[in-house]
This record gives structure tokens, C-alpha cells and sequence, in this order.
């Protein structure tokens, strides 16, 4: 799978890129991660990418001409051509399986008050947020779709951990979890871990998850 | 400000660091933020910070001594201990605002399958979610609030950039926007924004924001 990310500051994802999971991903040609710089798509001396809004008001706004150009010069027959925006539509488990499932995406990352509306229009596929919050630009918020997405990708999670345990793979929050020592400072994992009796663990798992998941996130369950 | 991180992945965060934004509010000593790799706290040969769970499953979990001692070094009196997890509270605008406010954060990011249950009982203050997805370890998360929070603190924005035309801090999606050429490939700006009304425009603007809401988020309306 290759990606291609449009951004004003490429650095941002640095470390990001080479750390961790994604290192390994693209070290095993699982992934195929490029980093733009949109002002090399300017064609002025001041390397221009921005300007005043249409209408009035305060912040600048992503011109037409380099994003175009850069769109037009990554992109693939077939690629999904994807802006980072905080009204696209919400980032979820399904979406990012369906995402790693593509061959090319091309993710811009906006910047400024937002970016013209005639690129939003003409030569985007998909419209994606991370989350009800502003961002100071969607270089992270790209970050957070490839990492969420590359999870999905056979052979990039390197254990043998299922996915199918996890928050929101079932609508329900994730169940507590504790590890050795058994008594640390006077606090005591759960008797019924220490049990050994399976079916009772399971049990005692879900019902857990039902009363988080109705305590922090009733929304989940309408 | 000061925000410590706890991670096992330090060397993610270089490039956001000291790009754009945040580097600039860090020389100009508005923001003073350090990264602290867990590892550092692990009291074997080697290093370990995390072990099997209670119970059984797949994946590991982060354990007890290296994350107490972390967080009990490096804490202040009045600090916010902060777990990213997706199952907290979810990252909001009111939220990322009260964030940006306090004198020192601490967020820990996990990885694995989670942590173990007795460090979120007795030594966080505070679960946040970044969106209903999951990542691969909360790191990208922390970026995420350091963003979201840092855009909060008087002078972190260069620009003279009102918050309060943006999306989510009236309930409504931002409108479209449009910059020069006002016909770009045959594609023209609405002619309102050209008319110098501003009384029109502003209508204009309010009704495309009621409409994308409308379309793409009906659940902010409810």
C-alpha cells in the first residue's frame, strides 16, 4: 500500500514515520509512506500557498493552484484522495479498515483558516476527521489515520495480538487488565483472574466492560 | 505551562516538537515541554515495562513499578495526571481549553493492550479519549492534546486568528471558504462573497454552516 501526505510541514511527521510500528512497516515493504511539502507545487518567488478570504475575516486560506498541482501529480488511477478536516466524517474502526484495504490514498492536511472550497469540490474523494476538536493543521490528524489504519494491514501489528478484543470492535469499552505482581502496594488484582476458571473470567470481563462502557460512554450503547 | 510525557516511544514526537506551532511557543517559553521514555524507569537489565495478563489473552500490559515511579518522579503538587486511552472522556474544545489552563500536565500514553488497572485507580486524575478508534500506542494521542490545548495559550497563535469563527465552538461546522483567482478553471466564487455585503454574507455563511452540518453531523444538532 502507498500513501502519499500533502502538507506544509513535513517534519512534523519525522519522527513519527521512522519510530515504532510504521519504521517497521515500511522497512517490510508493507507500507510505502511519501511526505510533500506543498510549497514545492508554488510557482511565485515567495513560494505562496495561502491568501486572504474571499468575504472577509480573519486567518488565510490554502489556495487552489499548488494543491491542484500536487493532486494532480501524486495521484494514481483508483487512489482515494482524502482531506483532513475537522467536519469530514468521523474516524472509526470500520473506516480505517476500509481504508487499509485500498491500494493509494493521497491524504492532504489543511492548514489556515481552511483551504478553498473549488479543491474540497473538484479533486477530493473523502472528507475525514479525527475528532469534534480543532488542530492548528491535519499534518497529525494524517498521522492519525495511517496509524490507525496500518494496524489493519496483515503483518504490521508484529505479535500475534487479536483485534478483535479491543474497544469498539464490539461497541463496548475495554475490560480492566492487570499483570504481576499480584499485590503491589497493598492493591490486589481481582480474585477471579487469579482463578484459572475461564468461564468465570469471561463473565466477569464482560460485565465489567458493560459498566464502564454505561459509565464513561452511554452514547455507545443507544 | 509544563507537560511531561510518559512513553515508550520518545523519539515520535521529535519531528511534531519542533515544527510549526509548538517549537515556536517552546523558544518563546510559553510552553515548556519534555519527553520521558518509560524505560528509563524499568529496574531490570532489560528494561522490561510491560508482562502477560491476568487471566489470559493475547498482548501485553504495562506494568505497575516503571509507570508509579515515573509518574511519582516527575509530578508536581496540583499537576493533572492524564491517561490516553480510548476509553475516556472524549477530547473536546471545552476540554482542550480547561487543558491550557492548568500549570502542569502529565500524560501518559499507553501501548500494548493496556495498563495495568492499578495505576489508572491510584495515580492518573484524568482518562482522555482522542476519537472511537485505537492506535497503536497513545502517543500520537498526547500530540494530538498538546495541539488541541497549545492553540489555547494567549500568544501560541502567531496570527491575530479569532477561535471563534471555527468549527465546534458554536455547535456548527465552519463554512465554505474561497481565495484568489475568484474563477479558477471555470469554477467560480460565489458571487455574495465578491458583493462587499457583509450583512448577505454573514447569511450566506450561517446558512452553509446549518446546511454541512445538517448533512455531515446531524448528531451535533440534536
Amino acid at each position: 500500500m502507498r500513501i502519499d501526505v500533502l502538507t506544509l510541514f513535513p517534519a512534523m511527521l519525522d519522527g513519527f514515520l521512522s519510530e515504532s510500528m510504521l519504521g517497521r512497516a515500511q522497512e517490510a515493504k508493507l507500507l510505502e509512506i511519501k511526505v510533500h511539502n506543498l510549497r514545492d507545487w508554488a510557482t511565485d518567488k515567495h513560494r505562496t500557498t495561502d491568501d486572504r478570504p474571499f468575504g472577509g475575516g480573519a486567518g488565510m486560506v490554502l489556495k487552489c493552484e499548488p494543491v491542484f498541482a500536487a493532486i494532480e501529480q501524486v495521484q494514481t488511477p483508483g487512489c482515494r484522495r482524502i482531506y483532513l478536516t475537522p467536519d469530514g466524517t468521523p474516524l472509526s474502526p470500520a473506516l480505517a479498515l476500509e481504508l487499509s484495504q485500498q491500494l493509494h490514498l493521497v491524504l492532504l492536511s489543511g492548514h489556515y483558516e481552511g483551504i478553498d472550497q473549488r479543491i474540497r469540490e473538484k479533486i477530493i474523494d473523502q472528507e475525514i476527521s479525527i475528532g469534534d476538536y480543532v488542530l492548528t493543521n491535519g499534518t497529525l490528524a494524517a498521522a492519525v489515520v495511517i496509524d490507525a489504519l496500518a494496524r489493519f494491514i496483515p503483518g504490521v501489528l508484529g505479535e500475534e495480538k487479536s483485534l478483535t478484543t479491543e474497544s469498539f470492535t464490539s461497541k463496548l469499552l475495554d475490560f480492566p487488565q492487570y499483570t504481576r505482581p499480584a499485590v503491589y502496594r497493598g492493591m490486589s488484582v481481582p480474585e477471579v483472574l487469579l482463578s484459572g476458571n475461564h468461564g468465570e473470567i469471561e463473565k466477569w470481563r464482560h460485565a465489567q466492560q458493560v459498566e464502564k462502557t454505561q459509565s464513561v460512554r452511554p452514547d455507545l450503547l443507544k
